[in-house]
């Protein structure tokens, strides 16, 4: 069941939960996100073949796969876009990602050349036109892929913020908007200490996206938040966190006895 | 063609550097390994989709599939295991890989519950045992993956490093040990400095890497380093390197202007 976060009757932005049965699949929990604008469509990080199918059903109530135009993926791991070789066989689309992961994304695939599909966002980010609105791919780098983007929508002011913001926590949970900071702080604390590559990292990415006028920040595993206020707390948090390299000694770094 | 790497009559490395056609497919250049000790096998990093058929048909010249125990992927990138769904199929192999991505495997699959498949190395690394030899996995984390190994073994006394080492260029050259290392610096250095997370980093693996007799370091894309003169060589550029966060400023966490 999807999630509608924004429609206003042309633009739309909805968000799935449930479609990886964490429990039987013992794979992790993730989101996965469709934005519709004039009957165009973009996926945000689809996910892995375990989704494909349930997210191909739903979209078709929004646009054909004929108006799929673009899957937006904020770095190549299985859980975002293990399934772009399906996608490329069932719509028109291209994908676009950081410029650093356009020559592993065929990895992929099975044999035709896909290169005229996938589309390399540079390192300054990029404005992606879908249908009368605007996506704005913002710079994400080490956090935690070293070639990595957030897509702003501007329209519905959502910040889809990929691994930034995740919690670990069931699909029946991830469903739900945070609704105690502090509270939501433990499903937290343990993936950006570990995921994350480095607090200065966080502060560089803070400093920018405070200029932008933001309702909602939507990760790809878990809770978003929803409002100003609570998109703040998020901030402040993060912007204190050292983490990844931070707290790494020789003692991590030691050849395993026999 | 293979490369053999090492030949005891009992233990073999193998080294496959063509399976890729990078020209043809736009894929990055990859490298995968095989190790057979007295009939039983193990992959390092065996690949995407489009190096499967052929790394299947090569290996049953040393072992048949049933007898492939293990794939030891360095981290989940696509180029490095998203083939693994087949190979679950082909033979009754395990993946070894950090515990940080066991729960991000199943994305490549589909349906089937093979959770009992992925194995999950634990941050301070492990020693593997195939057939009559070692092979141990050593912590290289943030290099570039958080949750990240190279694989040593200890017969051969190879370090299979997978991207770190890395040096991008075709198939031809990549077959050829480096000879000239101050030559070789150019075809490793944008990569190293974009892709590896910090130079404290660096300091710590290489300060970790003196204390192992190593007489090759072999990474998953480029040339390989033979002899302990020219994988020091190696080890000091390696230190010396500032990379990755030590780079970045706020010039590089800017909102995409309209």
């Amino acid at each position: 069941m999807s999630v509608e976060l924004y429609n206003d009757g042309t633009h739309v932005c909805l968000a799935f939960y449930d479609l990886v049965d964490e429990e039987a699949d013992h794979a992790v929990q993730c989101n996965q996100f469709l934005i519709a604008d004039s009957g165009h469509g973009a996926l945000i990080d689809p996910g892995g073949n375990m989704t494909y199918n349930a997210l191909l059903m739903s979209m078709q109530r929004y646009f054909p796969s004929k108006e799929l135009h673009y899957i937006l993926a904020s770095h190549p791991d299985p859980d975002i876009i293990a399934s772009v070789n399906k996608w490329f066989v069932a719509s028109p689309c291209k994908v676009l990602i950081s410029q650093l992961w356009v020559r592993f994304v065929p990895h992929f695939t099975t044999g035709r050349d896909v290169s005229g599909r996938i589309v390399g966002i540079p390192d300054r980010g990029a404005n992606i036109r879908l249908g009368e609105s605007v996506i704005k791919a913002i710079p994400a780098h080490f956090m935690h892929a070293e070639g990595n983007f957030q897509f702003y929508d501007v329209k519905s002011k959502i910040l889809f913020s990929g691994d930034l913001g995740v919690s670990l926590v069931d699909h029946n949970r991830a469903a739900l908007p945070v609704e105690n900071f502090d509270e939501h702080v433990r499903f937290m604390q343990g993936f950006h200490q570990r995921y994350m590559v480095s607090n200065k990292i966080l502060r560089l990415w803070v400093q920018m996206v405070r200029e932008l006028d933001i309702e909602m920040i939507v990760p790809q595993h878990g809770q978003r938040f929803v409002g100003k206020a609570m998109c703040t707390r998020l901030l402040d948090w993060l912007e204190q966190l050292p983490c990844g390299v931070d707290l790494l000694t020789q003692q991590d770094y030691r050849i395993p006895s026999d």
